[in-house]
């Protein structure tokens, strides 16, 4: 019996996202093209077309993957039981979480600027998420147990700024943990930096 | 006597380089030609080639532009006759006025991610504050005056990525003052944003 011939093994979708979403990040979306992937993925054009229809929906689905996760968080966070500054902390430490998990997926959202049909989407739905942040922000400004100092906007901004800078240099397999990482920004954020 | 007869009036360094710095914004450095550059300015090629002997030259006076006000901050903050925490503080506050002062130049800075000579020179210039920041956290962590369960790469990490987080969300004539922003600053991560 002869061995069944195999050629090249195949890379799964998977494996293509994440090895094109390196490339996304290296280069900026717009300035890869089809060719530098299938290149990047030594495979080729008509074998990533195999998995999705265009550079746009592979986009697409790499922010996906992003939001998804966090619109999880935001779903939890909505229908947890917790007063508006536990659930801030809850959607701070639940975000860390998502981005720690899916690092070059997040990575890209953040540098997402709305210039197709997709990155508009994408914006739509963080800001969806962005909303409910401001939102937490305001309602525990109202409850009292934030500074009442602060406006909520900003306050927002600034917090889940500090969140997403965590991008700017973390690395896959960092030694720094989700859980260590979202104490930092909890007890920068809440508790302030300053000793009591 | 005849009238001088002029030309289109030219364009000045600092127009070349403000508009130009919109479009690396917009369209990322490595994906802005200098075809693009004529034509966003409404100049010839050569005019620009009056002014830089290149786009990296372009790009080099850009950053300098934020790298020299962060510098000169780094400067005050290093002579100024305060506790590490009130020069933490302080180079804070300096950092939101430069970024404030010049925004796209900052923007344009943080985006830098050492594809050059330029870039590179940048990076280290950066890296150079980035580590006197560093060392005032943890000067500030042995003096008392920051909490002890913080650690300072990290702190100094996320106090300045809430700062550049600002260039996410900012937009030129802002009515946000750099004051106001660096009251905001300061209270969410020196305070804390927990009602006391």
């Amino acid at each position: 019996m002869e061995p069944r011939r195999r050629g090249r093994p195949g890379l799964d979708l998977n494996t293509v996202l994440e090895r094109s979403v390196e490339l996304f990040i290296e280069r900026g979306f717009d300035g890869t093209s089809m060719e530098d992937l299938a290149r990047h993925l030594g495979i080729t054009k008509s074998a990533i077309y195999h998995h999705v229809p265009s550079k746009d929906a592979l986009l697409g689905l790499a922010l996906d993957r992003a939001l998804a996760g966090l619109e999880q968080a935001a779903l939890e966070v909505r229908s947890a039981r917790l007063s508006p500054i536990e659930r801030l902390e809850m959607l701070v430490r639940r975000s860390v979480d998502v981005l720690v998990a899916h690092l070059p997926y997040v990575t890209l959202l953040l540098r997402v600027r709305g210039n197709s049909e997709v990155e508009r989407d994408a914006l739509a739905r963080r800001r969806r998420i962005d909303r409910l942040a401001a939102g937490l922000v305001r309602d525990a400004v109202d409850a009292g147990e934030l500074r009442p100092d602060v406006d909520p906007a900003v306050t927002a901004r600034l917090l889940f700024g500090m969140v997403n800078s965590l991008t700017e240099w973390l690395r896959p397999g960092s030694s720094h943990s989700a859980d260590e990482l979202a104490d930092a920004v909890v007890a920068a954020a809440f508790g302030g930096l300053r000793a009591a």
